[in-house]
């Protein structure tokens, strides 16, 4: 698909979309009264919608009670007609029991009575710390505060309610026209907010991210394309290998940018359009992520080619990206290539070391597995750059994939070496 | 086997078993001149030795030519007849290509003529930075330095000379009587040593341990119980998770102790006897390349029960050792189970969350998946011990393993931030 055929739009998110609305509060979940930690995104109508969860075993109960509410068949995928989603942040509800779920159940109901829908048209996420169960006071108090504060531009504050030690908020939204694919006169648009930093590596969704659009999809076709576009993006992130309890990601597809028109038909042009706009809003934000891991200063890109397949790359790229050498390396702007090749080697993915050429920023550093010549000046001038973008060809074949990281720093152990306390 | 027939020697390591002797000299392999770099462990005689080696793609040019050397058929396993074992520290000779290769031949030739051998009575490891090609001059003016200095009293000189950021040298030796085991007058001894500290989750062996003993085998028995004594010990070390390029274990047994007696028939009394000293020797030295990884402040046991299966239990136990999340929150002292639920929950082991009970320094912390209430106070006075304890029962079966690792800290980013700089 050709990518010129989106426009990014400036400061959009997951209110860009036609049909929906977003605030983003202060309820109480957490004690600084100055953090948003309530974020609510309501669709104008009931609208299809899919999601996809994390598969840690210690699912968090929101993951539970959505995947119940979107009553799937297909496991850890789930779609469904949905109004509305809430996100807490300050408070994971994982590992909560009974208590917990019961807790999710009520939270569900105490938004669907503001938003005026049944209780299973509501989802429910939560994201923070876990093991304590979740209070419903900032509920009772906060729905009908940030009910009331629904509006077009309310995506900003949404994005930062769903914050936990993110330092920014993630946020992006792209729009194409539909006079090429048959929708002539119609602007559709992708939008979506994420959070990221900590606990970052998804295995199947990721933390948490809403992504709305106001393309006309069923929910069984919006479920297809989400989880196409969450496997190139958001599953290809790691900060620190850690799988989070609470991971998910939902596609809300309202329709309202052409509301005459029939769902998108998977495979037609305009429906590929879609998907392309779908992953570049996926991939922007899990680009997000890895920037913004917690105690980053870089982000990293790694390219791996020439693997002899799919999840040969996969898996030799997820092991440089999750090494502690390779980032700490990183962030000590040190070319210090040994590292990416050790753990290349412990990968399990299939090559000979002769056949391995490494690039870091551009830089030739070792080909045919061997140490080359380099200006260490010249490269420590390219460490220099907020990316960094290590090229690695195994030489055994044709598969390549990219998966992106962060460096690891100081901050990293500062922020969770008393993040309870 | 009962482990207080097993007696320990203060100060014990490679040289302590008869018919060895050891020296550690600085050879010019590492810049400062007061760090040693080169060791030599000789036996008296010719014996039968046994190694086990990484199985990192990317191994060292010393462990392609030490398995040519040792000349076995099964894979990532060997046993000869080894007379010599020399250890460099300061330089990996790793991803060095058929330079690398003859540079460590050549080494092999060096040290055999001193030693007065054949050069494939020669072992040579090496150890340090990946890249950069060995140099032989260390070689030539150190290796008759450090062969003239080889002496009983030698193994301390030795450990010290292998190690890299290993803040203390690790060694240990203990011996048994043979009075029980139709021995009749006859002290068996097993001594090693061993470095560690960065790029630590041994595949198959580790980083590079030497043992010695007196006990008589033959090479090929050698090789079965080193096998099983690195899979407890060795390889249930992390430190990083990063698999080493250089992992190398040898043992070399002298028969020495009972210079007439057959080699020792495995599943005997006796040999039970050395396989349970050997165990404890190798543990041990895993236990102290744990606890003075890379920054460490502090070993950290995670023993895990009620898995379904022995691969379950490792994996789970392994998934948790390696966190950073974790490793942060034993750094910090705080005793957040949540982060070990969460690893547990995406380690791929079978189980369900109802059924887990985690207990942190013998204070439980989650019941049944559940959060106990526990006293913060008595937590942190725990987290002063130089060893922490994690016990995690998965309620899923009769499976268990430890896994042993160390806290994230501030030290380790430094360490490896800045290393070849």
């Amino acid at each position: 698909m050709d990518a010129s055929a989106l426009a990014v739009i400036e400061g959009g998110g997951v209110t860009s979309a036609e049909g929906f609305t977003a605030a983003g509060v202060h309820a109480g979940f957490r004690a600084n009264p100055h953090k948003r930690d309530l974020a609510l995104v309501v669709a104008d109508e009931p609208c299809p919608t899919a999601a996809v969860f994390t598969r840690n075993v210690f699912c968090a109960a929101p993951v539970r009670r959505n995947k119940r509410v979107l009553e799937s068949a297909v496991e850890g995928e789930s779609c469904g007609i949905i109004r509305a989603v809430a996100v807490n942040s300050g408070n994971a509800n994982a590992a909560t029991g009974e208590e917990g779920l019961a807790a999710a159940e009520e939270a569900g109901r105490i938004v669907a009575e503001a938003v005026g829908c049944p209780a299973d048209e509501v989802l429910v996420c939560s994201t923070g710390v876990i093991g304590v169960q979740l209070p419903l006071e900032p509920f009772r108090t906060g729905v009908p505060e940030v009910h009331a504060a629904l509006s077009r531009a309310g995506g900003a504050d949404a994005a930062a309610a769903i914050m936990t030690t993110d330092t920014v908020s993630k946020q992006c939204a792209v729009s194409f026209s539909g006079d090429a694919v048959g929708h002539l006169g119609c602007m559709f648009t992708v939008g979506g907010m994420a959070k990221g930093s900590g606990m970052i590596m998804p295995d199947m969704a990721t933390m948490i991210a809403v992504i709305t659009t106001d393309v006309p999809l069923t929910a069984p076709d919006a479920r297809a394309a989400l989880k196409r576009a969450a496997d190139v993006s958001f599953n290809k992130v790691t900060v620190d290998s850690d799988t989070s309890t609470n991971d998910t990601c939902i596609l809300m597809a309202s329709g309202a940018a052409a509301p005459e028109s029939a769902p998108f038909q998977p495979g037609s042009p305009a429906f590929q359009l879609f998907e392309a706009a779908l992953e570049e809003v996926c991939v922007h934000l899990a680009r997000s992520m890895a920037k913004d891991g917690e105690g980053a200063t870089k982000l990293v890109d790694v390219h791996v080619t020439g693997a002899c397949t799919k999840e040969d790359a996969d898996v030799a790229a997820r092991t440089v990206a999750n090494s502690p050498l390779v980032k700490t390396a990183i962030a000590g702007h040190d070319a210090n290539w040994g590292r990416i090749a050790a753990a290349l080697g412990r990968s399990g993915a299939v090559f000979r070391q002769e056949d391995v050429d490494i690039s870091i920023m551009g830089i030739p550093v070792c080909k045919g597995g061997l140490a080359l010549a380099f200006d260490e000046e010249e490269a420590l001038r390219r460490f220099e750059e907020p990316e960094i973008v290590l090229d690695i060809n195994l030489g055994a074949g044709d598969a390549s994939t990219t998966v992106w990281t962060c460096d690891l720093t100081h901050d990293y152990i500062t922020i969770n070496g008393d993040y309870r306390t």
